[in-house]
C-alpha cells in the first residue's frame, strides 16, 4: 500500500466544491471593487530577496521562503557555511504580503500608471510560520490600495469600497475601528514616553486585546519604563470607562480628553463627515440610497488600535466581526514606503480583507457543476457503441457531463454517489443499443 | 536619482490594462470549460522537492526553483558543501507544470473525488529558464484533465472542450494534430529500432519541425543507428509525399501504409467518429448546432508528432495556429503517472492551452475601469470643502472614480491624460464652492 501523500506542511489543496466557493467569494469582492473604480494589477510571486527583506516587512521578513540560487557552486556553498551569509545561497524570496511588492511595482512603472492608482491585488502570499489552526503557509490576501492621493479622500474610498465588498457578501454587523498613528504618538508623548521608547510601547499596546491593560503595563515596567507606563495606565483606564465612541469629532475629543493631536483629529473628523455624506458605510454604490438597507458596518474610534507594521504613518483601521476572534481586515496610510524604492515620496493608503478569515463567515451558493448523465452499461455492450452513444448524449442533451459505467451489482449506492456529486439523470444501455433514442433517460435521486 | 527597479529576471509585472486583458481571456476559457462539465481545483505552488523531481517531469525538473530549508544550520550547509547533496539545502520546489501536482493531488484525495474527475487548473508555474523573447520564468498554464476514464471518451471531451474554448475566444483556423505513442512505437519497430533505442529516436523525431528530416536522420546516424535511421527516412519521405490527412481510419491507414498498430488506429478512428457525432470540433455546446458557424479547428493525423514528455502512453495532440510559430496547446494520455504516486493505476488524459501564446492572438474588448470625474480645484479652495464635494460626487453621480487635482497651467495636457485613462467628465471647483450642485460638470475629450 502506498504511504499517505500530502501537500507540503501548512499548505492546502482545494477540492472542487471548496475551490468553487473560494472563487465565488473572490468574484463578488472583485466585482464590488471594480464598481468602485479599482483595477487589478499583478506582480510576480518572487522578489529580489534584498528588496523583500529591506526592513519594510517587519517580522514577516523572517518568515519569507527563500529561493536557492540557480547553478550554486560548491565554492559558494562552502563560503556560505563559513560566513553564514544567506545571500550566498538565496537571491529571491516569495512575497509575504502584497504591500512591499506593490511599492516596488509602483517604483518600476510610475511613469506608465495613472496619477492616482486604485489597485486591486488578490493573490497568494507565503509565510514559513509554524502551522496551526487557521494559519497557513500559503494564503490569499485581498488588498486595495490608493497611491498618489495625499488627503483623507483615499481613506474615504478605501473604507467605502471595503465595507461595500463585505455588505455585498451579506456580511453584516462588522465594526471598523479607526485610529491614527499620530494620535498614538500624542498619547505616548503625553504619558512621557520619549520618541525612542515609542516603538517599544506600541509593540505592547498592540497586544492589548490578548494580555489586557495589566499585561501591557507589566511589559512596559519590565522594559524599565515604569513611570510613563503608570501615566499610560491612567489613560487606558479612562478610555475603558468611557467605552466605544462613534468616529466623529465629539467622540474622539471625549476619549482623548486633554491630549492634543489636532492634525490627526481634524483628518479623522473630516473622514467621518465625508463618510456620512456618502451615506455611511452601509453598502454598495448601487443600493446606497435604498431606505431600510441594513447597516453593514459601524465606525468607531479606538485610540489603542496600533496595527503591527512599522510603515504606517497616519490613519489606521481594522475590521472586527462578532463571529471571528481575530480581525477580518485592516489597513492604513503608509506615506513613506514607496519613497524607499522610488526615491520620491508618494502618498499611499491601503485596506486588506482577510480572505481566509471571511471565507467561512459568508454564505454563498454552491457553484459546482450541476447536471450530469450516468450511462449504466451492460457488461456485454461493445465499447465503440458506448462511445458513440456518449457522443450522441453530449451533442443532443443539456448534460455537461456524461459518464459511462459498467453496471455494478450495488447500483443504488453507485447512483447515490453520482447524485451527491450533482448528476441528475441516468439511463441503462443494453448490449445491443446503438442510438441514444433507444434509451430511457430517468431522473436521478 | 533612484536606480532602475525591475521585477526579478524573466518575470513580469502586469499594468492594469494588460491584467484586465488576461483576466478577460481567462474568464472566457473558464466559462467554456465549466459549461463542458469541468471544475476548478487548486494545489499549493510548492511541492516536496523529492516528489517534484522524481523523474516524471523530464527536463523541466532541472528547471525547478528550489526553496531553501527554514532554520538551516551552519553544520547542514557545511555538509551540503562537502557532499554536494542538494537535499541538505532545499526541501521544497516551485511547480514547473500542473500535471505532476495534479497526480500528487489525486493520490492525496482520490477517496473524496468523483469517480471521473474533470479538473481545471489555471495557474502560474515557474521554470528557471534562460529568459528570452516569449519565454518567462513565471507563466500561466491552463489545463484540463480527466482522471478515471480509460477509454477515448476522455480525449473526446478534452478535444471538444478545448476547441470550444478557442472558438469562444474567436480564435479560428487552428489545426489539431493527433497521433498515438503506440503508432510511433510501431513505426520505430518497423524501421528496426530496438525498444531500448526508441527513446533516443523519439528525441530526434521531436525536433523534426526545427531540423528537418535530414537533421533527424543525421542525429540518429551519429548515435550509431544508421541502419534503422535509413529505413525511418523512407517512411518520413513517403509520409511527406502523402501530406496531411484528416483524422479518420482511411487517412491514418493511407499514411501508415503497411505499418500495423491496430489498437491505436482503432482508438483514433473511434475518436474521429465520435467527434463527428458531436458535430466536429467547430464550437461550443451552446451553438454547435448553428448552421454556417465557422469551423474553428480541423483535426489531422500526424504520425511524426512526439510531444516531449516521457509520461505519455497513448493519444497525443498538439494545436497549431498560422499566426504562432510554436504550438499553442497540447496534451495526451498518461495512464501510468498517477500510479507512481498512488500505487494503483488510474487512467488519465489532459489538454493544456498555452495561455501566454494565445493571449496575443485573441481580440478582447478593453475591460478597464470606464468613467471617472476630474475635479479641477482652484488653488485657494479649502481642503475640507474639496473633500466634501468629492464625497458628494461619489454619492450622487455614476462615476466610479472621482479625482481632485489642483488646476495646473497646462490643464489641456492633464485632461488628455485622464481621458486616456478612461475618465469621462470634469468640473472646475472654485475657491468658494461648497456643494456639487454649484459645479458645471462637462464631458471630457
Amino acid at each position: 500500500m502506498a504511504q499517505q501523500i500530502n501537500p507540503p506542511r501548512g499548505m492546502r489543496d482545494f477540492l472542487p466544491a471548496e475551490k468553487a466557493r473560494r472563487e465565488r467569494v473572490l468574484s463578488s469582492i472583485l466585482a464590488t471593487y471594480r464598481r468602485h473604480g479599482f483595477t487589478r494589477i499583478e506582480t510576480p510571486v518572487m522578489e529580489e530577496l534584498s528588496r523583500l527583506t529591506g526592513g519594510l516587512g517587519g517580522d514577516n521578513e523572517k518568515l519569507a521562503f527563500r529561493v536557492l540560487r540557480r547553478g550554486l557552486t560548491p565554492e559558494r556553498i562552502a563560503r556560505a557555511a563559513e560566513t553564514g551569509d544567506e545571500a550566498e545561497l538565496a537571491d529571491l524570496g516569495l512575497r509575504f504580503d502584497l504591500t512591499v511588492p506593490l511599492a516596488r511595482y509602483y517604483a518600476s512603472h510610475h511613469a506608465e500608471l495613472p496619477r492616482v492608482l486604485r489597485a486591486i491585488q488578490a493573490a497568494p502570499v507565503w509565510r514559513a510560520e509554524r502551522p496551526q489552526k487557521g494559519r497557513y503557509r500559503q494564503f490569499v490576501q485581498c488588498d486595495i490600495d490608493i497611491l498618489g492621493e495625499p488627503t483623507i479622500l483615499a481613506e474615504l474610498e478605501l473604507i467605502t469600497a471595503t465595507s461595500a465588498a463585505l455588505a455585498d457578501l451579506g456580511l453584516t454587523g462588522v465594526t471598523i475601528r479607526v485610529n491614527d498613528r499620530r494620535i498614538l504618538d500624542a498619547i505616548l508623548a503625553d504619558a512621557g514616553f520619549t520618541p525612542a521608547d515609542t516603538p517599544r510601547a506600541l509593540i505592547s499596546i498592540d497586544k492589548l486585546d490578548k494580555i489586557g491593560s495589566d499585561g501591557v503595563l507589566a511589559e512596559l515596567r519590565d522594559a524599565g519604563l515604569a513611570e510613563p507606563a503608570a501615566r499610560l495606565g491612567g489613560f487606558l483606564e479612562r478610555a475603558e470607562a468611557i467605552g466605544t465612541r462613534p468616529l466623529n469629532r465629539a467622540g474622539i475629543e471625549e476619549v482623548l480628553g486633554g491630549i492634543r493631536a489636532p492634525e490627526a483629529v481634524d483628518s479623522l473628523a473630516t473622514l467621518a463627515d465625508a463618510l456620512a455624506a456618502v451615506g455611511g458605510v452601509a453598502g454598495s454604490v448601487d443600493d446606497r440610497d435604498v431606505p431600510g438597507r441594513p447597516v453593514a458596518a459601524s465606525l468607531v474610534f479606538d485610540p489603542t488600535l496600533v496595527r503591527g507594521m512599522g510603515y504606517y504613518t497616519g490613519t489606521i483601521y481594522e475590521i472586527s466581526h462578532p463571529a471571528s476572534r481575530s480581525s477580518i481586515g485592516g489597513g492604513g496610510r503608509y506615506d513613506g514606503m514607496i519613497g524607499r524604492f522610488l526615491g520620491t515620496q508618494v502618498p499611499a493608503a491601503g485596506f486588506s480583507i482577510g480572505f481566509e478569515r471571511i471565507i467561512d463567515l459568508v454564505d454563498v451558493d454552491r457553484d459546482g457543476v450541476e447536471g450530469g448523465l450516468v450511462l449504466l452499461a451492460d457488461r456485454h455492450a461493445a465499447p465503440e457503441r458506448l462511445i458513440a452513444i456518449k457522443a450522441q448524449a453530449l451533442a443532443r442533451t443539456d448534460h455537461p457531463r456524461v459518464d459511462v459505467v459498467t453496471e455494478p451489482k450495488r447500483v443504488g449506492r453507485l447512483l447515490d454517489e453520482f447524485a451527491a456529486d450533482g448528476y441528475t439523470a441516468f439511463a441503462r444501455v443494453g448490449a445491443d443499443a446503438t442510438d441514444l433514442s433507444d434509451l430511457e433517460v430517468r431522473p436521478l435521486g
